[in-house]
């Protein structure tokens, strides 16, 4: 643990040191006009509809490569609501931090945070701290909420899905999870593998350009990022929620080789391994390339391809099909591989 | 604690025990049609400008005289939206629950929390859970997240408070801190004090409606709700912020006679504790006696009086006179009172 000054209960109070805390450590970090009011609530004025989300973050480490809790709270909600297409306004950050932690480990992760909400250019317009004592937390938790502006007229929604439809994804799957067993130490050979953890906006933001071109921003039907139970998950949910079957292909689905390795060895099935910069996107067939060329000329979007299609042929359920020519039936994972991988 | 199904880790993964436990507890208690839809991400169509508010609720115990976490967590958002004067439009709650923690008291804490956001009209429509190992948290933590609609055009805040200005308090003091004081069994007498925990919109609304039949909305000034560091740091605050004085009457704060006793005995100032379901409000002189007589017609208002003034006699200080004619400065408590008092 980091040297140096650390949180005390009297952080929590609502007096002096309160402020003191959130003044020299938050508002620093987070330095924008709304939140320097320090009002309990703040004041923003959205046009048209708005998405609103929350997430809580109990990562464990709280750094790991390729990110922090800091990065992964503001990215995973920015995430959200871009899978509504909905352009980051405002975020709420809230702590609930453990006596003793070091006030520098704070500083540096709220750093984290604010240079990813800066990348996602969203402000963070309010929050909260909570000190509890030692042994009644693990660390630090962050609950960030986001509200933004809705960016299309439509509904987006597994219920805007249609037979033929492609199913993009976005890049590699499995990364942030073998980063995370990376960082606890959970195998001996190193495995260069960082997080993927991002924020997502500007790759939605180009997908909707890209739709509008192709047929019009309609034919964008579905969006969800595969967090905790990964890209299975995401399709298991869409073909139960849509009544409708997916196909897809596992030769398309980009794994990295060391995420592969990891997999290989520990007898995880990466499709169902949480990643925290990737998105799924359900479009019309005839806008899948201008889609995926858009999506790919993003930062984090240069591994997007086509992997699979909707189908009406077998309701309800997500196909696998094999290099070989087998098909598996790809099922919800039912219990917990990873506890606190965000 | 109470017997039967706990909570596991597998309902904190993403896959299909963490549908189950949204659906069964979740979806069951905050019923409502954007909640069900299970989007990543709810859509509001919001009116104007918005507040947006942010808490995490970590007290202990869970259930107290008067309360509990549940309905804490929708009390403590709806008032913070308050103080904006914005009705409340849609709450998010994330929900972080230690593994082994009992459903049936989840379910518990979740209809309360339901309960309370019926009455103060605002659908739970969206939110998060994460699942901790036991020992990684202390039962279960709630960050409940508003967005409300600001019904005033005005700015409302230190900045328009003005010289003259009443100070007005809705009821007694205290009564939250001493519930949980009891609730801990921290003193072997027996108080019969209850927690205040309230939404306080309707409120809100009646002096904000009071104001507009007395001078317009606009003499409405300030409003913050006293909870951690109680009524002197709302006040402390307000006069730091504004640069002018306060004078508050000792005699005019209403504190119960059982709150008085635990005070004397245990040795705690009734003007820094927490409170979960008052308000301070700061209007022109001239509308004080319309705005006290509407905050009395509602529920959680009956005590509602003026309390005190502004004054630039004595810049950034507050003074309050005693019963004896002297005064003492009251200074904002520094460090903690009482750790997770919310």
């Amino acid at each position: 643990m980091t040297d140096g000054e650390r949180v005390l209960l009297g952080h929590g109070s609502g007096g002096k040191l309160y402020r003191d805390l959130v003044k020299d450590v938050f508002v620093t970090a987070f330095a924008n006009p709304v939140l320097e009011r320090l009002d309990d609530a703040a004041a923003l004025a959205p046009r048209g509809r708005i998405a609103f989300t929350t997430d809580s973050h109990v990562v464990q480490p709280l750094t790991f490569p390729g990110g922090d809790i800091g990065r992964l709270s503001v990215a995973g909600t920015v995430n959200d609501l871009a899978t509504a297409a909905a352009r980051p306004l405002a975020l709420a950050a809230a702590f609930i931090i453990e006596e003793g932690f070091a006030l520098a480990d704070l500083r540096d992760l709220c750093a984290s945070a604010a240079a990813t909400a800066r990348e996602a250019a969203v402000p963070i317009v309010t929050g909260d701290t909570k000190v509890v004592e030692r042994g009644a937390a693990d660390g630090l938790f962050i609950t960030t909420t986001g509200v933004g502006e809705i960016v299309v007229a439509h509904e987006l929604g597994s219920a805007a899905v249609r037979d033929g439809d492609a199913v993009i994804l976005s890049g590699s799957v499995g990364d942030h999870a073998v980063a995370i067993l990376a960082a606890r130490g959970e195998f001996k050979f190193s495995a260069a593998v960082r997080s993927d953890c991002a924020p997502l906006w500007s790759l939605v933001e180009a997908a909707v350009s890209a739709a509008r071109g192709a047929g019009g921003e309609e034919v964008l039907h579905f969006m969800r990022d595969p967090t905790r139970g990964g890209l299975t998950t995401v399709l298991a949910e869409l073909a139960e929620e849509s009544g409708l079957g997916i196909e897809v292909e596992e030769d398309a689905i980009p794994i990295s080789p060391a995420v592969r390795s990891v997999c290989d060895l520990l007898g995880y099935d990466p499709l169902t391994l949480a990643n925290e910069g990737k998105m799924v996107l359900v479009v019309a067939a005839g806008a899948a390339d201008a889609v995926v060329a858009a999506v790919r000329q993003t930062e984090y979007g240069r591994g997007a391809r086509r992997i699979g299609f909707v189908t009406a042929a077998h309701p309800g359920r997500v196909a696998l099909r094999t290099p070989f020519g087998t098909r598996r039936v790809l099922d919800m994972p039912v219990g917990e591989l990873l506890p606190r991988i965000c």
